[in-house]
C-alpha cells in the first residue's frame, strides 16, 4: 500500500492507495462522530455495500445507507436532497461523517451533502472507478448539475480521507476502465513525460487491469494533481492545466448529449486536438502528435470525434467556463509534457485542429 | 454613519450603519465582476428595488433581480434553486456578486446561493429588517430549511459588505420592530451590562423608530456579535452563547407552529425563563429578574408564553442543537450581563422557570 498526503494545510489528508485495503483500520482514525452515512448507487452496492457497513459497524458506529440510482442524469437537486432526507431520517447531527462508495457522481453528490449538512459535516471517499480514484479524490471539488449547465452548484469540500482499492477496479467495465485512463494519461501530456515514458512502457498491462500497475498510474496521478491543487485549492491559475483536452473534449459530449461518450473518452479526442494545435502553433513536433495519439489507442480511446458542424463546435466551445471577458482561453502544450494556458493561439489553425480529427 | 469591520482574517469586512445610506458610493469598492443578482422578496420590491438597481446601473453593472414570494416558509431549496435558475438563465459567470435585499429569510437564501453558485461567488447584504441588521448580518451563516428541521442545510459564507439603513426600518411593521429588538435586548443581557443601562434610558423612543438612537443600537449589537464571531466564527464554543432565550424560544415556536410567533417575540419570553432559572439557581437576583422582564415588555415583547403541556415542551427542547451527548445544555446568566453554556442546573427548577412564565 502507498500513501499520498494531499498538502492543504490543516485540511491535509491522505489518500490510501493498494488492493484488497482492510477499511476498519484505515478508517478508524478518521470517522468523527458515532454516525456514518454511507451513500453509493444502485450498481456499488450489490458489490461493495456490506463489506463496508461491516467494517464500519464493528468499529461501533451507526451506521445507514443512501442509495441512489445510477448515472450522471441523478446529479441533481432532487437527488441531492435525498441525501439530505436520509441525514435527517436518521437523527444525525453536525457530529457525523458521510462516506462516499462510488464513482464521480456518488463523490460529488455526497461530497457536497457534506458540505452543506448543518453547514459542513466530515467526508471520506472511497471512490469504486479508476476516473473518480485518479480525478475527483483530489481537489474537494463537489457539486451538482443544473438543466442549464454541468457543476454549476457545489462547494469546495475536501474529505478527511480517501481509499483508493485497485480490488474494486476488477468489477469496472473496460471502457470505464479505459476512461480513467484517458484522465492518467492527461497527467503525463500536462506535466511529466517521464510519466509518459512510463505509461508506454505499460499500457497494455493496465488495460488489462494489473492491480499493480494501476495503483503506481494511480498514485503517480494523484501526486500531479496534489501538486497543483496545493498552489491554486480555489482554481485561480494553474489548476487550470488539469482542464487540457476538456475545452474541446466538452464540445464533444455537448453536441452528440451527455453520456453518449463516457467524459474520459471526449477528453481523449480533446487532448488529440490539443496536441494538433500546439503542433500548427510550432510549440510540439508531428513526432509528439503521433506519440500522443498512440498512446491513446492503446488505451482503446478515441482519437477522432464523430462529424461535428464547426459552428456548432465553436458555440459550445465557447460555453466553457474559461471564457474570461469574451476570450476563449485553452490548455496547449508548449512541449510534450509542458502545458499552458493560453489566448495566444491562432483561430483558423485551432478550426484545422478540430476539423482534422473528426472522422469524415 | 458609522463603520463597524467584522475581523476575519482576509475575509474582514466593514459593516456600513446609518440613514439614507447611498448604495452607490458605498457599494462600488465592493462588487466584484460586472454582473449583480439583487435578490429580495414581493414585500421589498415595491419599496426599495429600483433604488438599488438604479444604483448598480449607474455604476455600469449588469443588474438582474430575482423576487421571490415573503415568508419562512419558502426558505427551502425549491425557491433557492429559483436562484440558481435565475443566475443561470441570466448567464452569470464565477466573476458575478449576488446582492440580498431584504430580511433574515431573503439573506440566508441568497447567501445560500451565493455560496454554491459555481461553487462560491461574491455576496453583499442590504438588510432591511432590524432583525436581520443586528442578527444576520454578521456571522455569515446562511442556509435553507428541511422538512424535518429549520436551518438544517447550508453554509458558512461572509459576505463583502453590508449596508444596515435605518430609513428603510420605517417601512417595517411594529411588530417587526420589537422583535428586532428582542435580539438587540439579548446582547445587552449575555454579554453588557452598560448597554443593559442605555436601553434602560432609551427603549421608547427605540421602539418609536428613532433613526440616530436604532443606529447607535444596531452598532452596538453587530460590534458585541462580531467580537464573538472572530473568536468562533464556526461555532465551537463561544459563539453558543448568542443563543441565549433560544433553546426555550424553539420550544415555544415549535409549539405554536413556526410563524405564529415571530422568532424575536419566542426568545423575549425565552430569556425571561433563563433569567428565571438563572435566579432560581441563585446566580442572579429577583431585581435582575424583574430588569429583564421589564425591558422585554417595554419593547412590546411577550414575557409569558401561551400554556404549553410540560412534557411537549420538554421534548421540543431535546431537539435543540446544542443538546451534547444526550445532556441538554442551555445559556444562562450567572449575573446579569453575563451568560455560560452550561449543563450545570438542576432539571426540576428549570421545569418550574418554564411553568412560571406561562399563562394560565
Amino acid at each position: 500500500m502507498q500513501t499520498l498526503h494531499v498538502e492543504l494545510g490543516d485540511r491535509r489528508y491522505p489518500i490510501f492507495i493498494g488492493s484488497h485495503l482492510n477499511p476498519k483500520t484505515l478508517l478508524e482514525p478518521y470517522i468523527h462522530g458515532r454516525q456514518v452515512m454511507v451513500v453509493t448507487n444502485t450498481t456499488v452496492k450489490p458489490l461493495y455495500l456490506d463489506h463496508y457497513v461491516q467494517a464500519l459497524e464493528t468499529l461501533g458506529k451507526t451506521v445507514k445507507t443512501c442509495v441512489l440510482p445510477d448515472g450522471e442524469k441523478y446529479k441533481n437537486i432532487e437527488h441531492l436532497n435525498l441525501i439530505f432526507d436520509a441525514l435527517l431520517q436518521a437523527g444525525f447531527n453536525r457530529d457525523c461523517t458521510v462516506l462516499a462508495l462510488g464513482g464521480g457522481v456518488i463523490g460529488d453528490m455526497a461530497g457536497f451533502a457534506s458540505a452543506c449538512f448543518q453547514r459542513g459535516v466530515y467526508f471520506i471517499q472511497v471512490p469504486t472507478t479508476l476516473l473518480s480514484q485518479v480525478d475527483s479524490s483530489v481537489g474537494g471539488k463537489t457539486g451538482i448539475n443544473h438543466p442549464l449547465g454541468k457543476n454549476m452548484i457545489g462547494a469546495f469540500q475536501q474529505p478527511q480521507v480517501v481509499l483508493a482499492d485497485m480490488a474494486q477496479l476488477k468489477s469496472l467495465p473496460p471502457r470505464e476502465l479505459s476512461a480513467g485512463l484517458s484522465e492518467v494519461i492527461k497527467y503525463a501530456l500536462l506535466g511529466d513525460v517521464d510519466f509518459l515514458v512510463w505509461l508506454e512502457m505499460h499500457m497494455e498491462r493496465l488495460v488489462a487491469g494489473d492491480a499493480e500497475l494501476l495503483a503506481e498510474a494511480v498514485y503517480r496521478s494523484c501526486a500531479h494533481k496534489a501538486r497543483i491543487v496545493a498552489n491554486d485549492e480555489t482554481e485561480k491559475g494553474e489548476r487550470a492545466l488539469l482542464n487540457l483536452g476538456h475545452t474541446f473534449g466538452h464540445a464533444i459530449e455537448s453536441y452528440l448529449g451527455y453520456g453518449v461518450w463516457l467524459h474520459g473518452e471526449a477528453v481523449a479526442t480533446g487532448m488529440v486536438m490539443a496536441a494538433d494545435l500546439s503542433q500548427r502553433m510550432g510549440w510540439i513536433s508531428l513526432e509528439d502528435v503521433e506519440r500522443t495519439k498512440n498512446i491513446i489507442q492503446r488505451a482503446n480511446l478515441p482519437i477522432k470525434c464523430p462529424k461535428i458542424p464547426l459552428d456548432e463546435f465553436l458555440g459550445y466551445m465557447s460555453h466553457d467556463k474559461k471564457v474570461l471577458n469574451g476570450q476563449l482561453r485553452l490548455i496547449l502544450m508548449k512541449q510534450l509534457g509542458q502545458a499552458v494556458i493560453t489566448n495566444d493561439f491562432d483561430v483558423e489553425l485551432m478550426k484545422k485542429a478540430i476539423l482534422n480529427n473528426q472522422l469524415s
